[in-house]
């Protein structure tokens, strides 16, 4: 099937180099991007992508582009969306859709309507270990899950530039971890409750932010959820869960790059964890863009759905509102 | 020194067997218990302890007797505080002092008044893995404290006749995890928000209790704590603690009984864990004995005071109301 | 660099797949096989590989390809190899060179004196976790080299029919592990010991060969190394290497697919270890082509030369030596 | 049952310590001791053992005095055993009997014909990790055994005046290996080829010994052991064992005394091993003396029996004759 990606920014490279390495069912035909330049047409060339534009039209009329990839700013991913969806185009879009919750159902609405399928970039559903712990769960391994926990933390702070426009820590990092509850639990929160600190950077104070949060969550089945973010891990990409259960208890370690060891006199040492998140998930971004193939080329529902790219958005909203307000909050307030 | 030991049910034998064993520093001369019968007599003579008695006053009023083990039921303990103050001899209580606040000062203030050591069985303050984590924190390898994690498991519920009359759970289990988080932090706790949920036995639900629990919590100095509670884990005894800070993260595995781990076409599998709680924490409760003698004999702090048994009652107190009225609670609220 | 392939076999197809993936460095402008067929022609149109070929003369004589990658099997290494340097094109060339001792001085003196480089492809050198361990010996942490232990188990022992002509378990298998322990020890080994047993398929034993095997070796430099082969771990593939010097000891952990594990009321279990050589070493049949990539380009040293293509093969030579004549066998002896 | 033991050296007085403090089904009447001194009889009055003399014939001529620990030094060994048995007492003896094989036969006889127990101190038969591989071998989950692999290796070397009286590493360090292999194989050792080097001391060459050796061994059944031994690890005690059979892999990991590890920005440290042998087998002296009143007090065979005692001094035998003469040598030779 032959695609197009709009953006060619940091997100939208890995996955052209991705398509091109490893995802032989899919044939990128254009890549583009307002700002495309010498650079691009160098990347497209090694990517074997023959077109590159800077009008993201050269791919939405093109008749022979079964698909979208958007992967430009957030701010025009609902708009991009709803083009793609009007030129028929099935759909993977980075996440979130939006922050505005009208956009995201109208966006949502317009893949529907159209018929094309709509996939969200939550690519950590695809890491390696976390999938591990989720079949373990969908086995019935783990017997009814009763309490569900999330570590996710980074190796370092954005700049407080960037924090000040990312929407603040619940939709710009936690959002990926209100993803992987909701994933993980087979169920829909209702209610979260946030606590949240200044403690790696006063800077992130500064711009209204916190750096260091923790939510608890409220699931329809009586299941309850923990997740908790930190901007900054010293010793590298921090990511585990835990599901546990009446049967027994499913979980992950830390991924780290090699299993060596070495034994001294001050102890034994593993190496440390990954310090740069591509590296980390390598293999989770090519895994949700074969799942984006096969549920285009396959007919089926697409494995991250429009529903589960709003969710995290209102959980998102609830969790802003409870650190806010310093209460618990339910996700039907902010709905 | 010589002492006597109040109780002489399940607790006060591990630590009557303990003392006979382990620390030769104590000689007990006397246990007291009101159903003192032949079988107690019998395991008096396997530990070597001269006395038994159905009457506490043969130690209270014994000079030479300088420390009381009060092991008796919680009800009794700070009636048994007081008058061992007033007899002026040390005294070891187990947890809690008592669920009423009052009777909790009125008990510390009569230790302080008499000039006795006072120290709380806070027993799991004196596991080699929980310990290790703590001197890591104290070594400031971890560097500030940011996020401290306690997970909290046992085997197998109660009966619920018991949980009945236990004061429900963030007084019966998590009182002990309420302890660990403010030993491991260094700081005051001055909210929490609870959530709870019946998912192990109906009836402990019947019985207007919650069987797992997730609480969060904010510390003085912007730390934020995480506890969760299940009263039934099929694995075993499940007890892990993590610090996470600006130089690092501190943690400890689970507890199993042996490194042995099995490899064969269905995976490598390591034993499971303690399902006793007398063989998880063996270690501990002589070590904590030992630092009992150690703060008589040398006249110093002892490593768990009386207000280290006051605060967790406060913490109990607070999650019970945050629960019940489904908001958090200042520790304030409840002092 | 144009590079070409002799060889479309499985090893053939892996490298050419893995350089048109991750090798942007090479080109593959030809790939030669006397079975050259319609699939062939399919798979290097997917590896965008131009030409494809019968004989490997339409390599050898093209003046444009600069390097070739001996991929045939076995006994016509040392035959291309000489021919490669006659043509004054670079070599990477699979293991073994050859049985005989004497087709691999030949082999290797024509690379020399043709001024061409040549790799072997040893793999697991370039294996992360090996490689983790042997960067922690290079930088001096485990001091100087005192004990090297190698295990090294298949999934499945290969057919019978395979085992006849293949060598035997030395030539065959543990050839792997003999160059292993040399790269690891800094040292030359002087003599080995071997002990052999059919355990795992009597076939194997009618064939005059042994599944399981261990080694010990001296080094020059006083070192004893250990390893031990099996043909069958129903766990799956089970390589470990430990390095044991004066101030501490490196190992590695067997690799396995996942981190997760599983707690239930039999224990804690993680995954099976990996059943296809392919995936276990996935990442290091790409190290291996970049390093050659970059020995050509920079005009360095390959890391896997001549010698240490003909050093293994020397060892096998005494183990099996050792093996029938049941007594420790000098490499002097089969030099 | 009454016991006396003879040697009250260290291994003397951490027999009557642990005997006084677990095992309530003996009762030390005499300790006896040619240097027994008041510092002695301290030590004997806080073990509650009533009399301390200088003559053993006070524990032999006693015919109160069921069973007899002799942990006197080697060279009396067998000595006592034929005294012991002669009184018609049980007997647990530390390892070796004696290094002479005919003095081993002589008091292994006199048991016999006295018809009393006699049990060696081989302790870490009783390891717990040691143990658990144990029943995992026994239980069949690892199917038929085809590899044995013990790894064991001191903190420290001992003073080299000790290494010259010692019988060299094979009958003074390795003896514990031979007796593991055997115990974990389930069958007889019929040849053994043995390396050795000097690299951790060369006070231990010039006194003819090595500190650093490798043993391989080929049992009955054809499966194949292996084992390592080095003087001196820098991160304390590391004692594996490792049985790969047909069915599967049983393994221990090293001892540590807790599981906690610290992550920082230089990677994941757990804490060193143990650097005390006592603190590292402590639970395994007190379980083989349990093993031993068990087998007296229910009068069924000692878990490690006069001929466990007698195999590992003639595998050391064999193993020092193979070092010394550079080939394999058959247990068949030096019996």
């Amino acid at each position: 099937m032959k695609v197009g990606i709009i953006g060619a920014g940091r997100i939208g490279k890995v996955h052209a180099k991705n398509i091109s390495m490893f995802v032989p069912e899919m044939e990128i035909k254009t890549i583009a991007d307002p700002f495309a330049n010498d650079a691009t047409r160098e990347f497209a060339a090694q990517c074997h992508i023959p077109n590159v534009s800077t009008d993201p039209a050269d791919i939405l009329n093109d008749p022979e582009i079964e698909a979208v990839l958007i992967c430009s700013s957030t701010d025009t991913h609902s708009h991009f969306i709803i083009e793609a969806a009007k030129a028929k185009k099935h759909i993977f879009c980075e996440k979130p859709i939006d922050y505005d919750l009208n956009k995201v159902h109208e966006a949502i609405n317009a893949a529907k309507e159209a018929g094309v399928k709509l996939q969200i970039g939550f690519c950590r559903r695809f890491d390696h270990n976390h999938r591990a712990v989720y079949d373990m769960v969908q086995s019935g391994k783990v017997g009814k899950v009763n309490i569900i926990k999330v570590s996710s933390r980074d190796p370092e702070p954005p700049p407080v530039s960037y924090v000040k426009v990312s929407g603040g820590i619940f939709y710009d990092m936690m959002i990926h971890d209100f993803d992987m509850v909701r994933f993980l639990a087979g169920s829909e929160v209702t209610e979260v409750s946030a606590y949240g600190s200044v403690l790696v950077d006063p800077g992130i104070g500064e711009a209204g932010d916190v750096d260091t949060a923790v939510v608890t969550l409220k699931f329809e089945n009586g299941a309850i959820g923990i997740i908790d973010n930190s901007r900054k891990a010293v010793y590298g990409y921090d990511q585990r869960v835990e599901v546990f259960g009446s049967e027994g208890c499913a979980q992950d370690e830390n991924d780290i790059p090699s299993t060596a060891v070495l034994s001294t006199a001050d102890g034994t040492t593993y190496g440390t964890a990954y310090k740069v998140m591509w590296d980390r998930y390598t293999g989770a971004f090519v895994s949700e863009m074969k799942a984006f193939a096969d549920a285009v080329i396959n007919d089926t529902e697409t494995p991250v759905t429009g529903e589960d790219g709003l969710y995290p958005v209102l959980m998102a909203a609830a969790a802003t509102k409870s650190l806010k307000e310093g209460r618990p909050v339910k996700i039907s307030e902010v709905e």
